[in-house]
């Protein structure tokens, strides 16, 4: 064993999502739950039809507009089935018959992504990080688009490869982006894009919600083969309340946006970002067992993945981790490894635990 | 006013859904909340690959089997996007090119799925409630069934006009169930369906999540223009987990499902259920001010639907009855009215707490 100590006043969870919530979002949601804003009842039992709800409704989506400065020219979209529902979706609402897409290869949800519009148009990958084995991005100047796509694909931080794009291209066609890990992790220029879309379950509150922002002149009448809840623009014209939309979930968004307010905003989530990797990172580049493979420009500031040099070691690294108070440190499943998911509400405390543990765990096993 | 009294030692909710849950659901859910299972955080951070998670989702499907004795034949998915999703997903999954599909239209809900489903197959109405102007269901011996559809769909209880089958006919072609309001609110004998599906924030707990209980031998290929995340086949070979499942909504439903169990299981989910409603009904039917036009056999035990005989004083009632504890008794949107939903949440208690404001409201108002 590393340390003697068995008890730990704080535990930090490094999920990929669902993941770590602020302290203060519990706090809240455990509080006001016998009785919503006076109504009698619970926020889970509340009508999606009440006034009240679509007061709630109403907060968070202008919360959000304010964070990421949305122009009006955008509509906000709540919807269910998270990105993977969307990586369908997105071919099947945006694309007339016949359009190809382009896609940007940079990792596994990438690849997930160009495997499910394949199903339901023609993909054209426009660069690949698989020369480099996924730990490098194309840079603009590898990339190909195709002047008539119907948009462009990307993945702005990729969970299971630990990439992320710093910067965004401006394209002739819509860019689309999936920004479900880094969302809300720094400002974006929203007007660069077509559409951006993210799962809630990492900065924005828990599984089950998912958030489209899509330029108006994209919406278009659902063509046949698209369920109407499931068309942006039944939905937008709607405002998300075609079918039921998940209420505890959108309660929960409205609370982590309330938070990221209160907690400086955009700019100070992207410096705490950049903060927590650049201390874990600086550390994994200089220890003697643990090694990033990553290229340093275009490293997450998200999901710090590493492996242990003996990969013999990393089941007993995880395991110990845990019985350290620091949770759920394995790497994607499809990936092996370490992987350290450092979103929002990750305290610059939890990185020092997890700088502090490696430590000893490299002592002892160096 | 009606009484003089402010406060109540009680509440009750009597919205269509989501819905009022037990207290003691309430209860454990906020006293979990810090710490799952000794997991370290609250359930709504837990990965769901987890094998925690993974246990939560088999124990869920085990009690549903167990409380609902469906057969091994059946696969029990759960899915997000509600009923509504449904609507269009059924066809898409079920037909082959060219089938058709048979629906009974018993009411509001019957013509979304309806209305829905044209957009993707050809539709049969076999029998429709319209010429009672959905006061009444056509018997079995009015029904057309076609031989060849792919499925002939029920709605089993119509929430919005408050309509219900009491019985399930024995068809040549799978019978497919929107059982979203009576779920779990009386036995069924699940062989007689190809299918049943059920939002569950009525009997299940919360918004954001829909159980499928489909036969093994309608699962096939997903067929382009699916996304694969809407597939029962995808779903049903990856335990639910092809992508993130509403986590917490899970959580909530396997709650509601001991908390059945504990209070005597489906028997006595149907028995309060009668006895709840035909308190209510006999009251409504032997008032001067209130009126039901619901034919007397088909009547649901689960959404009691009546009318002032003065419409006018509608509003009144409904504003009055949320000042006395007795909240969101307005009808559906499209039906107008006054809708008492008494789903297996609502106690004996809150009709009575009803009947005694109603016959207060009417020595007032008759």
């Amino acid at each position: 064993m590393v340390c003697t100590c068995t008890e730990f006043a704080e535990r930090y969870n490094f999920a990929a999502g669902p993941a770590m919530l602020p302290a203060e979002v519990l706090t809240q949601i455990r509080e006001e739950m016998p009785d919503w804003r006076g109504s009698g009842s619970s926020i889970l039992e509340q009508p999606f039809t009440s006034a009240a709800f679509k007061g709630l409704m109403e907060e968070v989506e202008a919360d959000l507009r304010t964070l990421l400065s949305i122009p009006r020219s955008y509509r906000v979209l709540f919807l269910q089935g998270g990105a993977s529902a969307q990586f369908g979706l997105l071919p099947l609402n945006l694309l007339h018959p016949g359009q190809s897409a382009d896609y940007l290869e940079s990792g596994h949800w990438a690849r997930r992504a160009i495997s499910e519009a394949r199903r339901h148009a023609r993909v054209n990958v426009i660069a690949s990080a698989a020369a480099q084995s996924f730990t490098a991005l194309p840079s603009f100047e590898q990339w190909r688009p195709s002047p008539d796509a119907g948009y462009c694909h990307i993945t702005s931080n990729e969970t299971g490869n630990g990439l992320q794009l710093r910067d965004f291209p401006q394209l002739a066609v819509p860019l689309v982006a999936d920004m479900t890990s880094d969302f809300l992790t720094r400002p974006i220029p929203v007007d660069r894009f077509g559409l951006i879309y993210a799962s809630a379950q990492k900065n924005l509150g828990i599984a089950g919600l998912c958030v489209v922002i899509v330029h108006q002149n994209l919406l278009r009448r659902p063509p046949r083969h698209l369920p109407a809840a499931f068309s942006y623009a039944v939905q937008a014209e709607q405002q998300s309340r075609f079918n039921t939309p998940p209420t505890f979930a959108l309660y929960v968004a409205g609370l982590m946006l309330r938070w990221i307010r209160q907690n400086g905003g955009l700019p100070a989530m992207d410096e705490a970002a950049q903060r927590r990797s650049r201390e874990l990172y600086r550390y994994i580049d200089t220890s003697r067992i643990y090694r990033c493979r990553q290229h340093p420009p275009d490293r997450s500031t998200i999901n710090v993945c590493f492996r242990l040099i003996e990969p013999g070691l990393t089941d007993t690294f995880v395991q110990q981790a845990a019985q350290h108070g620091l949770y759920n440190l394995h790497g994607h499943a499809a990936e092996g490894g370490i992987r350290a998911s450092l979103y929002n509400a990750m305290p610059q405390a939890g990185v020092r635990r997890l700088i502090a543990f490696m430590t000893a765990f490299e002592h002892a096993h160096g």
